[in-house]
C-alpha cells in the first residue's frame, strides 16, 4: 500500500483544463501533478483531539492525561486504518495545537470501482434511463466498453468518496461520519478558487443565467444545489408578471385591486404547478430521477434487528405504525409550540401598538424601544425554542433517510418561520383594524383616555413596505457583510490567541517534534488557507430555501395590499441569485455534493402558500377593497361573517379547481426531457426485440408486426369458398328475400 | 391451409378438468375432441347482411340486388381473408335468414405467438415484475424454457383472440372490429354453461366470496368483471359498520345524530382511501400493474398523421392542446346540460309537492298521477338526451385509447345520474324544508288558500325510505326479472315470424341450398344455443358500478337523514353480488375478458361523493340537528348563513385534513403483494449482481460489499504510524497541554 508523498500532490502549479470539460478522464485523474493547487486533494477530514472527554470534569487530572493521548491515538489510527480499508490514500499536517488536518485522495482504481457500484445501484432503483443497455454493457468485459463510465463529474467524484468514507462498514463504506464520531469534526471538499471567481463574475455580468450555466454548478456542486440555483431564477423569472401588474396597479389603479388580488391567486396556481414539471424536467435532464430511492440508511437511524421482507438480510426496522403513532403525538406539541409563538407575537405586538401609537405618559421616550427590544430578542428565542423542539421530535419520530429526516424537519420549522414573518400582519389585517376601533372606544367609555389616532388600511400597508424593505436588507446584510466581519475579528482573535498560546508553549518545552515538518513555504500557505475553510460555517441550504418561500408569501398572500411587493422581491432576488453565489464561495466550507430530484420540503410549503393565498386574498379584499379611495366610503372596513365565509368558500373552491385543471393539462403534455427518456426506452425495445428475432415466430418488423409464417400463409381464397356455408347461405338468401 | 372441420369440434361431450386447473397447457388445448360443448369454439363472429344499405331507399330496386350479393360476398370473403392472414381457422354456419356464425378457433402455434408478443408487450410496459429474468427467458431457446408461458388462462386466451381479431392490421390484427364494419355485427366468447351453473351455486350457498373464488371469476371473465365483483364484495364488508351503528342509532339514538354524521365522514374517508390500496395490491397481485399503458389506439380515434417523437413512425396524432380546448369548450355544455336537468327536476318536484300535499281542487283524483307520469317520462329522457349529448362529446375530445375515452365519458355521464338520483333529496333539504313555510304563508296572505300541511323533516326521511326501497327493487327487476321476460316475449315473437316467413319461403322458392348442410342434431341444437346468445345485450359493467357508487352516495350523503339507509344498501348489495353473477351468466351475451388495474372513473366519483358528503352531513346536521325530538324545539330547521358556512368550512377542511393523513398512513406501510414484487425485483437484483461478479472489482457479497482486493490491503498500520505526521503532533500537543 503506497501512501503518497504530501509534495508529489501539491507542489506543482500546471493547470488542466478540468473545469472547461466539465468532466474528468482518467488520464486526467491519474496525472496528480498536473492538478492545481485547490484540487489536489478530494477531501480534507478535520480531526479535533481537544480532551472532549475530560473537559466536563473541571480540572485534567495528571493521572488520565497518557490515558486520553492512547485513547486519542488509536482513535486516529482508527482512522487511517479505516481509510486503508477501502482504498483510500491520505496524508496528515498538524494544524495549530489541537487539529490535525487529513487529506484524502482516492486513486483512480477505487474512484472508477465506486462509480460502478453507483451506476448498478442506480439502475437498480431506476434513476438510470436505458436499464437494460447500460446494464449489458456492464457485463461485458471491463476493455470493451464505451469511455462514458470512465468520464465522471467533479460533483460526482466528491460526492462518491465523500460516501465512501461516511457510510457504514456494513454498507461498504468507512464509516466516518462527522456527526458520530468524537474526533471527526468535519469532512470537507476543498474551494476551488479558480471556479468559484469565475463563477461570480460571470453571473454578476449578465442579466439571466442559463441553462449552461446552471450545468456548471450542478457539475461542480452537485445537483441539489444547482437545484437552488434553478428555482431561484424560474422563481425569479415567475415574479415579472406580479412585478410588471404591480407597477401598473400602484400607478394607475386603485388600492386593494379586486383584479390585481384574483391576478396572484391565479399566478400562484401556474407558478408552483409549472414548477412541479419543470422539477420533473430538470430531474430527467440531470438523470437524477428516483434518486431518493438510492439513500443510504441514516447513522441515527435507531431500529431493531429484524429479517428484511424483502431481502431476507438482518436491517435496522423501525415499524411505521411506531413512527405515526410518534407523529400523531407530536401535532399537540407542534401545536403548542405554535399558540405559544403566538402568544407572544401578540402579546409583543399588543405593546407595540399601545406603545408607539397611544400611550402618551411617563417615560414615553424611553418606553418606546421597548418592542424593538421585544422584537429581537423575545421572538427570535421562542421561535428558536420552538425550534429546537421540532428538531428533537424529527429526531424522535426516527426517519430511516436523511432525505425523509430533513423534509419532516423542514415542515415543522416552515410552520414557526411562517408565524414569526406573518402573524403581524395577520394581526393588523384581521384584528387590529377590524376591531380595534371598538377596544378603544370601550377603554374610552372607562374613563381611561388615549392619544387619537386614525386606524385604517395605510398601517397596514406601511407594516408590509417595512418587512419587505427592511427584512430584506437585514437578511443581505447578515447573510454576505455580517459572516465577513465576524470572521475578520474571529481571525483577530485567534492571532491574538496563539501569540498568547505561543509565548506559553516557548516556556514550557521545546517545539522539536513540530519542526519534523520540512514542507516547503508553498505548503505552508496552502496549509492556511485550508485551516480558514475548514473554519467557516457550513452551507445550509434549507435556510435560502425557506428565505425564497416565506418572501413568495409574502407576494402571494399580501401583495393586494400593497402591489409594489412583487417589485421588491423581484430586485432582491435577482440580487440574490448572486450574493447566495459568492456567499457559498466564501462564507461557508464548500458543500459535500449531494443529488436530489426535488426541492422537497418546499415545493409542499409553496403549495400551502398558495391554497392559503386563496383565503386572504379573498378576505383582505372583502374587508378593505374600496375602503381607502373613494371619498363617501368610511374608512372602517366591512365586516359580516356569512358573506366573508362565502367569498372565502367561492374563492377557495376556484383555486382548488384551477389548480387540478392546470395540473392535469399539464401533466397530459409531455417535456422535451420525457419524450426523451421515452425515445431512449424505444431503443432498449427495438434492441431487445431485434435480438427476440424469428426464435420465437416474431419477426424485426416491431412487437406488433406478423409473423413470416403467417404472411406466406395468406392465399386467395375465392377458390375454395365455393363450398363454403356461408357463400351458399348469403347467395340463397339474397337471392329469394 | 387447413380450415377444421365443425364435426371435430363439438361432437364430443366429454369433459376435461378446464375449470378447476383455472389454465389450460398445450395438450389440453390441442386434444379439441375432449373439450365440452360450450366450449369448443373460441369466439364467434356474427355476420349480418341484411341489405344495410339499401334500406334506407324504401323499396329495394331488383338492378341492385346481384351487386349487393356481390358486395355483401366481398365482404364475407374479406373477414375469411383476414382471419386466415392472421392465422385463425374457421367454420361458418348460417342461422335465420340474414345471420352467418363464423365460428372461430385458434391453433395451439398462434395463441402461443400471440401470448409471447403479449408477454413482450407487458414486460416493456412494466406490467410484468421480474422483468430481467423474464426477458432472459425469452432470449433461450424455445424448448429450454419453462412452461410459464405455456399455461393460459381460459380469460387471458379469449382475450388475445379477441385482440388479434380486432385490432387493426398495422399493429398485427385483422382489424375486424363490430363498431367500423357494416356486415360485423358482434363478436363474442360463448357461455361455459357449467362454470356458470357451478358459479351461481358456489356464491349463492355462502355468505362472502373469497379470494379464491375471485381469482377464478378473473380467470374466467377476466379482469375487469373481477374488479367489479371485488369491489362489491369490498363495499358490502365496509356496509357493515354503518348499517350497525345506523340501526342502533335508529333503535336507541335520536334523529339526526351529530355522532353518527361525523362516523359516516370519516368512514368516507377511510373507505375510499383504502379501497385505492386494495386497488393497487389486486394490481400487483393479478399482475395487470401499469396494464393501461398497453392499451391499443381506439379504432375511432382520429388524428393527423406525423412522425412520433418517440418512435419516429408516422402515427395519428392529436395535439393535447385541442384536446384540452375542446374539453373546456365542453364544460358550459355540461353545466348547460346539468342546469337544465335540475329545473326539470324541480318542476317536476314542484308540481309534485303541489298536487299531493295542497291541491285539493278539480280532478285532483286523476290530477295526483301527473308527477308519477312525469317522473317517469320527463327526467328520464331529459336524462337520456344529456347522456347522449355527453357521449358525442367525449367522442369529439377524440381520445387515443378506449380507457381514456370511457373515464371521461363516465365522469360526465355521472354527474347527470347524480343529480337525478339526488336532486329530489337536496330540494327537500335545502328548499323545500327551511323555505316552504315562508312561500306557503306569502301565498296565503295573497288569499289562495291551501290544504294544510305540516312541513316537517319527517318528509326528507320519507323521501330518502322511498329511494332506497323502492329504486332498490325497481333497479333489482329491471336487471334480473324483466331482461328475463322481455327474453321470452321476444323468442315468441321471433317463432311466429319465423312460421310466416317459412309459409311465404316455401310458396316462392324450394329450400335446396340449405339442406346441404348436414349437421347432426346435436349441431343444430348447438347453434339454436349460440343464436340465442348472440341475441342477449351486451354485458355493461358501468351501469353496475353507477348504481353501487350512487348507492355509496346514499349512505355517505344522507344516511344521518335516516339511518337505516346502510342496512338497506347492504341487504341490497349482498343480493347484488349473487344477482350480478346470475346477470351476467344469463342475461348478456359473455363479456370479452378485459384487463384492468383499477376501477377508473368510479374510483374518483366515489371520492367527490365522499368529499361532498363533509358538506352535506354538516349542513343538514345544522339545519335539522334536534328540530324532531325535543319537545320544547321548533318543527322548522334553524337558518343563518354564517353559522351554516362556517360549519362547512370547518367540516370540509377536516375532511380534507383526514383524507390526506390516512392516506399517508396507508402510503407508508407496504402491502404484502408490494413485498412479494419487491422480493422479486430484488431476486433479479442479485442474480444480476452475481453474474458482474469480480469481473468488476465488486465480489459476490453484494452492492454494497467490499471488493476483494481492497479486504487483502488491510493491514496493521501501527509500526508504519511511528513517523506519521500525525502521530507526532498528538504525542507532542497532548504532552505539553
Amino acid at each position: 500500500m503506497a501512501v503518497f508523498r504530501f509534495h508529489d500532490i501539491y507542489s506543482s502549479t500546471v493547470q488542466v483544463p478540468v473545469k472547461d470539460d466539465k468532466a474528468i478522464t482518467e488520464d486526467q485523474y491519474k496525472n496528480v501533478n498536473s492538478r492545481t493547487l485547490d484540487v489536489y486533494a478530494d477531501l480534507v477530514l478535520v480531526f479535533k483531539y481537544k480532551q472532549p472527554i475530560l473537559k466536563g470534569k473541571g480540572v485534567t487530572d495528571t493521572v488520565s492525561k497518557p490515558e486520553y493521548e492512547q485513547k486519542t491515538l488509536a482513535a486516529y489510527q482508527e482512522v487511517l486504518t479505516s481509510l486503508t480499508r477501502v482504498g483510500l490514500q491520505y496524508e496528515t499536517r498538524p494544524s495549530g495545537s489541537d487539529t490535525l488536518l487529513i487529506f484524502i485522495l482516492c486513486p483512480w482504481a477505487v474512484l472508477k470501482r465506486e462509480a460502478t457500484r453507483n451506476s448498478i445501484n442506480d439502475w437498480l432503483a431506476g434513476v438510470k434511463v436505458a436499464d437494460t443497455n447500460e446494464t449489458e454493457q456492464l457485463l461485458q468485459p471491463v476493455k470493451e466498453r464505451d469511455q462514458s463510465l470512465d468520464v465522471i463529474t467533479e460533483s460526482d467524484r466528491l460526492r462518491l468518496i465523500s460516501d465512501l468514507i461516511t457510510t457504514m462498514p456494513s454498507e461498504g463504506g468507512a464509516g466516518i461520519h462527522p456527526s458520530h464520531h468524537d474526533y471527526v469534526e468535519s469532512i470537507l471538499p476543498l474551494h476551488d478558487k479558480a471556479f468559484n471567481k469565475a463563477w461570480i463574475k460571470s453571473w454578476s455580468t449578465k442579466w439571466l443565467v442559463n441553462e449552461d450555466d446552471l450545468t456548471r454548478v450542478k457539475d461542480h456542486f452537485g445537483e441539489k444545489v444547482a437545484f437552488y440555483f434553478e428555482f431561484l431564477q424560474y422563481y425569479l423569472q415567475w415574479l415579472a408578471a406580479p412585478t410588471a401588474l404591480g407597477v401598473f396597479i400602484h400607478t394607475f389603479g386603485s388600492s386593494f385591486s379586486i383584479f390585481y388580488g384574483v391576478f396572484v391567486i391565479i399566478w400562484a396556481a401556474f407558478f408552483t404547478e409549472t414548477w412541479k414539471r419543470r422539477e420533473k424536467e430538470l430531474a430527467l435532464l440531470w438523470k437524477v430521477r428516483n434518486v431518493s430511492k438510492t439513500e443510504m440508511r441514516r447513522p441515527s437511524f435507531k431500529g431493531t434487528m429484524t429479517p428484511d421482507p424483502v431481502t431476507g438480510e438482518m436491517v435496522p426496522f423501525f415499524s411505521p405504525w411506531q413512527r405515526w403513532s410518534r407523529k400523531l403525538l407530536g401535532i399537540p406539541i407542534v401545536v403548542g409550540g405554535a399558540l405559544a409563538l403566538t402568544t407572544v407575537i401578540s402579546a409583543v405586538f399588543g405593546i407595540e401598538v399601545f406603545l408607539t401609537i397611544y400611550y402618551d405618559g411617563y417615560l414615553k421616550e424611553y418606553l418606546i424601544y421597548v418592542p424593538m427590544v421585544l422584537y429581537s430578542l423575545a421572538i427570535p428565542n421562542v421561535a428558536a425554542i420552538c425550534k429546537s423542539v421540532a428538531s428533537q421530535l424529527t429526531d424522535y419520530e426516527n426517519y430511516e433517510t436523511h432525505g425523509s429526516h430533513e423534509y419532516h424537519l423542514m415542515q415543522k420549522v416552515f410552520i414557526f418561520n411562517a408565524l414569526t414573518s406573518y402573524m403581524s400582519i395577520l394581526l393588523t389585517a384581521y384584528i387590529y383594524i377590524p376591531y380595534g376601533p371598538q377596544v378603544i372606544s370601550t377603554f374610552q367609555a372607562y374613563g381611561l383616555s388615549f392619544s387619537s389616532a386614525t386606524i385604517d388600511p395605510h398601517m397596514l400597508q406601511n407594516r408590509l413596505k417595512a418587512f419587505m424593505i427592511t427584512t430584506q436588507a437585514i437578511s443581505f446584510a447578515t447573510e454576505t457583510i455580517v459572516p465577513w466581519l465576524t470572521r475578520r475579528a474571529k481571525v483577530q482573535a485567534v492571532k491574538i490567541q496563539k501569540e498568547v498560546s505561543e509565548k506559553l508553549h516557548r516556556e514550557s518545552h521545546d517545539d522539536a517534534t513540530l519542526t519534523v515538518i520540512e514542507d516547503s513555504e508553498d505548503a505552508k500557505k496552502f496549509l492556511k488557507r485550508v485551516k480558514k475553510q475548514a473554519d467557516l460555517p457550513e452551507y445550509d441550504i434549507n435556510e435560502d430555501y425557506a428565505e425564497m418561500v416565506l418572501q413568495f408569501g409574502y407576494v402571494s398572500l399580501f401583495s393586494v395590499i400593497w402591489p409594489l411587493t412583487g417589485l421588491c422581491a423581484f430586485i432582491n432576488n435577482w440580487v440574490e441569485l448572486r450574493s447566495d453565489a459568492a456567499k457559498i464561495s466564501y462564507n461557508a466550507r464548500r458543500p459535500i455534493p449531494s443529488r436530489t430530484d426535488t426541492i422537497g420540503p418546499w415545493l409542499d410549503n409553496l403549495q400551502h402558500i398558495a391554497w392559503f393565498s386563496s383565503l386572504t386574498n379573498a378576505s383582505i379584499l372583502y374587508l378593505f377593497h374600496g375602503t381607502i379611495d373613494s371619498a363617501n366610503s368610511s374608512h372602517t372596513p366591512r365586516l359580516g361573517l356569512g358573506m366573508l365565509l362565502l367569498a372565502l368558500l367561492i374563492s377557495e373552491h376556484a383555486y382548488l379547481a384551477l389548480r387540478m385543471v392546470v395540473g392535469l393539462i399539464l401533466d397530459s403534455i409531455p417535456t422535451k426531457a420525457e419524450l426523451e427518456v421515452r425515445k431512449q426506452e424505444f431503443g432498449v425495445k427495438r434492441s431487445w426485440l431485434s435480438r427476440l428475432g424469428d426464435a420465437i415466430g416474431i419477426n424485426s418488423v416491431g412487437v406488433n408486426g406478423l409473423s413470416k409464417r403467417a404472411e406466406a400463409e395468406i392465399v386467395d381464397l375465392s377458390a375454395q369458398l365455393e363450398n363454403d356455408f356461408g357463400v351458399q347461405a348469403i347467395r340463397s338468401n339474397l337471392k329469394t328475400n
